[in-house]
């Protein structure tokens, strides 16, 4: 078969995932629900959360309207363009929007779900749990191959395989519209539940002394919200976008190999490839859930570690074999402008690559989860440092997040420099997609969190006995490992992917160098450079103004509601989920435009190179301050759980418990810190990748429209 | 006259400089010094700022007899090199100390005859202290200036004028001496002064409740010290580095003028101007002097900003007749490689840039000046949000300062455009020196704030009557704007000096591009990004640990010494002077050695345009950074103060005043951002610089030897 053909099997692997998707959905949904006050929470709850996505989606619409009839416009003439384009970005933001929609609905199914479950033990709460993240994780994936594995099909029938170009142009439509969705879902999601979160834990447990999930406390329904709309939605846009860029970046880069200029169907190969290496990584994926299952009294962790792992190990040696299969037998040569390298790449390079990004994913993930796990001496200044107050918690965490940068940009250095030797700037992104091949597991091992999270909300809140807050304890605190290793995919796929795509608008706006020695591209690098900073300082203001409306509200609520405190009266919490979610709707869009609109205006003023260099500048403080964000975030949060239990050992003997001064610094320590690492964090992952893909998206149209000044 | 004459110029202009600090240095001494209970203290400050001096030089001069040593032997043989460049190294070293120690003397002497002239009216106070400053100022650009010219008049007797390129090179062993010394006493000074403010507020003011400079608070004292050692010995070998690393960039630079390469006595000129236009500086500094007078009941600002701002007017004029002076009748071609550039650039545009430069500088300054005032919306937002507990004050002051980068970038990258527009990259040189000509009374109006400062200190500390604290107090307040605006000529100068030292460090390692699209520059990139990060996180966990150590020990003698808070016991005042100092010198090692190690580690292992790449990232995260953490710093200090006297009046109406749970919120964030403001955020203008100066030192050895691993 020829590579054309098996691009058939794109779209199959993905509706597979789509059947599993559907089955694991009916299983959790034939679950019992509990008795009638889980069932009114849950219904809360998912109501809340449906509410906000609807609300969402209907703001992204007018978004995706406008961006698509500008660029339907904009490529109505020009070669290798077509306004077909407009149609790829709907159908990336309209595939996004929809596995977001899957996800949510039946994770709000499984939380209740898992509280029944975890009545009985803690195997049926996995098994309800994991069932409910594999469903998102699978819709995403599914849904992507099927979006971008059937629009290069169709694609390739409208224009012909002779103008590839195009094809690929058309493509990166679909990539954009991707990540034009996950930024909003994620900016948007994680200033809800930031909101939410922050309002909830400073008046709620700090000021009026409830437990966590209190059903006294106004905020709680908003938190459990949010734990879905940023947890679940949030991240499954993330995800689906990195996903998707990675594939794209590869395939556009494909386009540089000499046999592939040449024509023949053989040629096709390194341009298939990086989607049946996502095919591959479905099948995996739908493998590996079969390994997630326990005993009672068995080690869910292990479970989840099959299943993860064993799924990335299987689709690095399996890449191998699907580089083969697709590879020129000759190997492939790199063009540059009409120049062919001497510098041939066989098909086993392809795999080294591959091999080198998981390798760079799992490094970052364990150096990440080192600065931020408690016991860990990072955690463990921190913590220590909280005895002489807050200051010193909150200078310790900054620093703490700072020096987390270091190791983790050394291996990405790396990992970036050796990708590109194993398969030069196709290898890099092969590294990225690497690392996202297996996303269809990640991401069910990352979504069942929140699943477990809140369950155990719904056991609090539901009177439940104490067991089961246990169990579901249990569940929730198991896939930290996971999730870290997660985190560094994240990461490190975004870093590598990012400058995948930006070598790729290089290609596509025709210039041969980014030199940041011109003033201009180091203007630009300057501007791309500060805009994390921008973005970031929006996120964190628009979490610190929601979350004093919302610390406001709940205060109001205990002053004026006679008999709330003492569990007598219902709190109104529908006020305090309509202030999250008008929040979020009003505070994602600047941020969100912004992102989309400064590459456009650069590009247009100064031209192709001076958005390379912002691009550049953007991508390295961008993965700088996600890092440091992130990090700094998970650190205060565990330098504060550090005080849970029988307390934390000072170097000079004494035990400090929970309640005492150093734990009330700790506390606020991580009110600090729930912004960077859950709102801001991981939004710029996702900023650095759009705006290169909307620098990819009009490079052609660079090409020919110089700048405005030219310097 | 030719160029090389007029050369004389510039140590003669340095003479005039330092004859005139020695006049004013009498002056200050033959004041008189008040009782013996304020000679006491003013004699312990002065102790315990020499003794650091003194330790900290010591340790210094141990680095830089191993760097000397290294640099003469690297640069033993070799075209355009010599291994003189290590006695530059030495001189530029040597220098920069003896002026911070003028300085620092000076001002230990003048801050108690501050408090002596303030018991008789304001002007004689603002007398004493700007004559104190201006022994500063005048000492930097004096010594500055003496070393240069003299350097560049010796070594160009010594290689002859036909090897101008050697005695380039030798001369950018001056400036790396001068950026290896500020560093370290930015650095060290920063967190010398900042654990001593750190512990003497936390437990002194906040816990036992003491007013500021209480005499019986055992930290005050390491606290007056550290202001002395930080504000004004490290800010005077910090702007001693950016004067000369200006001067030196531009010099460098012009080296790439065709009619310089051609030779003649005419081509001279814009290799000589640089260094006259300093010469011009200082002599506008000296007449500004005479017009910061005030009468009683005067106002004080005004005749600052008479002083500072006319003689920086007057320069900018200036500049254009010493361009005219100096530059070829017929223009300059700008070389690049072999070829002759077709744009040609006349006197006047020199002058031009220096105009860029005035107005990038003012508009920075004045929006720093925006984003950390009171009264004006980003500090009143902090305040706001202070009542809502510390987590949100931190949240909303971190919001700020990420915010603040984005106008002064935008402004910068305008700078960077025009200016190279107006003359090239000789253009941005320029425009980075038009900024710093007139340092001589910048520096004097800098260093007259903590002469101030300190006068109050010891106002308190004696027990003089509260009009002469209320003096002090109004000097101190008075030199704000200006201060402001000084900030903005140092972040600016620092972003458009390293791009200069950069592209200079292009031409001595003879590469004609550093494009960020290659892996390997794009590696060195994200690894240059991350040192800023990795540094500050040094400054900040140092100020913690020693602030930590300065708060355990001060609890102590408050538990230990019986009568300390009655008064009728003396502190340990020594122990805490000890304590800084130990972990000043300590801590600033790391920190110190990276900047200068990383560029020779990443050059000759994997070459120019990979360090090239790693400069990049430098200076777009370090400067951003540096605007950041400076903003926010500053911000917080005056959210903090916006309580003081009558309280802030909040959107409800409420005055919240010193004492609310609002108020103590914002004192932790002032805390938090000290090491901000005063450490990480200043030190980071001299990191990103001396990476370059460093680069371009070693970059005529990097033109032969290609690096270890080739990409």
């Amino acid at each position: 078969m020829n590579p054309s053909q098996l691009a058939y099997a794109v779209p199959a692997a993905g509706a597979l995932a789509l059947a599993y998707a559907f089955w694991k959905a009916s299983w959790v949904r034939a679950q019992p629900a509990g008795n009638d006050k889980m069932k009114e929470i849950a219904g809360l709850i998912q109501e809340g959360a449906m509410a906000f996505l609807g609300r969402e989606y209907k703001v992204l619409a007018v978004f995706v309207a406008i961006v698509a009839v500008l660029l339907g416009v904009a490529n109505m003439s020009g070669a290798d363009q077509s306004p077909l384009i407009a149609g790829a970005f709907v159908l990336g933001a309209f595939t996004s929007g929809l596995a977001g929609y899957f996800g949510m609905r039946i994770a709000t199914d499984a939380n209740v779900r898992t509280t029944q479950a975890a009545t009985i033990g803690l195997s049926q709460a996995l098994d309800v749990a994991f069932s409910g993240g594999a469903v998102m994780g699978m819709s995403v994936v599914g849904l992507a191959t099927i979006g971008l594995g059937g629009s290069y099909i169709a694609f390739s029938m409208i224009f012909g395989q002779d103008h590839l170009a195009t094809t690929m142009s058309v493509l990166t439509g679909f990539s954009m519209g991707a990540s034009s969705i996950a930024l909003f879902a994620r900016v948007g999601g994680g200033i809800y539940t930031k909101a939410a979160d922050v309002g909830a834990d400073l008046v709620g447990k700090v000021e009026a002394g409830l437990p966590e999930d209190d059903p006294r406390n106004p905020a709680v329904i908003a938190d459990n919200v949010g734990d879905n709309v940023g947890d679940v939605a949030g991240m499954g846009a993330d995800l689906f976008e990195s996903y998707v860029g990675a594939i794209v970046g590869a395939m556009v880069l494909a386009m540089n190999f000499q046999t592939v200029q040449v024509g023949g169907s053989e040629a096709m190969g390194p341009v298939v490839l990086p989607m049946l290496i996502a095919a591959g990584g479905i099948l995996c994926s739908i493998v590996g859930t079969f390994f997630v299952k326990t005993r009672e009294g068995g080690n869910p962790q292990l479970a989840l570690d099959l299943g993860a792992f064993g799924a990335a190990g299987t689709m690095a040696v399996a890449t191998f074999g699907l580089a083969k299969l697709m590879w020129p037998a000759a190997g492939a040569a790199v063009m540059t402008g009409d120049t062919v390298s001497n510098l041939v790449i066989q098909w086993w390079q392809v795999g080294v690559a591959t091999v080198v990004g998981l390798g760079t994913g799992v490094a970052v993930g364990l150096i990440t989860s080192y600065y931020c796990s408690m016991g860990k001496r990072p955690v463990d200044s921190i913590v220590e440092q909280s005895r002489t107050g807050t200051a010193t918690n909150i200078i310790a965490g900054l620093g703490v997040g700072m020096q987390s940068t270091a190791a983790p940009i050394l291996v990405l250095a790396a990992g970036v420099v050796l990708s590109n030797m194993a398969a030069g700037l196709y290898g890099v992104a092969i590294a990225a997609l690497g690392m996202l091949s297996t996303t269809g597991i990640q991401l069910a091992v990352d979504a069942y969190g929140p699943i477990a999270d809140n369950a155990g909300g719904i056991a609090e809140m539901s009177h439940q006995p104490a067991e089961v807050r246990e169990r579901t304890d249990k569940l929730d605190a198991v896939g930290n490992t996971t999730a870290a290793i997660g985190k560094g995919f994240a990461i490190g796929s975004a870093a590598m992917t990012a400058l995948a795509l930006f070598v790729a608008f290089m290609q596509q706006a025709q210039i041969s160098s980014i030199d940041v020695s011109k003033p201009i591209v180091m203007a630009g690098c300057f501007i791309g450079g500060m805009l994390p900073f921008l973005f970031s300082a929006f996120a964190m203001n628009a979490v610190g103004e929601a979350a004093m409306e919302m610390i406001t509200e709940v205060r109001r609520q205990f002053r004026e509601i006679p008999g709330l405190l003492e569990g007598t009266a219902l709190p109104d919490s529908a006020r305090c989920v309509d202030i999250s979610t008008a929040a979020a709707l009003k505070k994602m869009v600047v941020p969100g435009a912004m992102a989309i609109i400064s590459p456009v205006v650069m590009g247009f003023l100064f031209g192709a190179e001076a958005l390379g260099g912002m691009l550049a500048g953007c991508t390295v403080t961008g993965v700088l301050l996600a890092i440091f964000m992130s990090n700094a975030g998970g650190a205060w949060d565990n330098a504060k759980k550090s005080f849970e239990g029988e307390g934390f050992k000072m170097p000079d003997g004494q035990f400090h418990k929970k309640g005492s001064p150093a734990h009330q610094a700790a506390v606020v320590g991580d009110t600090v810190g729930d912004p960077f690492k859950d709102t801001a964090g991981p939004s710029l992952n996702i900023l650095v990748k759009l705006m290169s893909v909307v620098a990819l998206v009009i490079g052609p149209l660079l090409a020919t429209y110089k700048g405005l000044f030219i310097f």
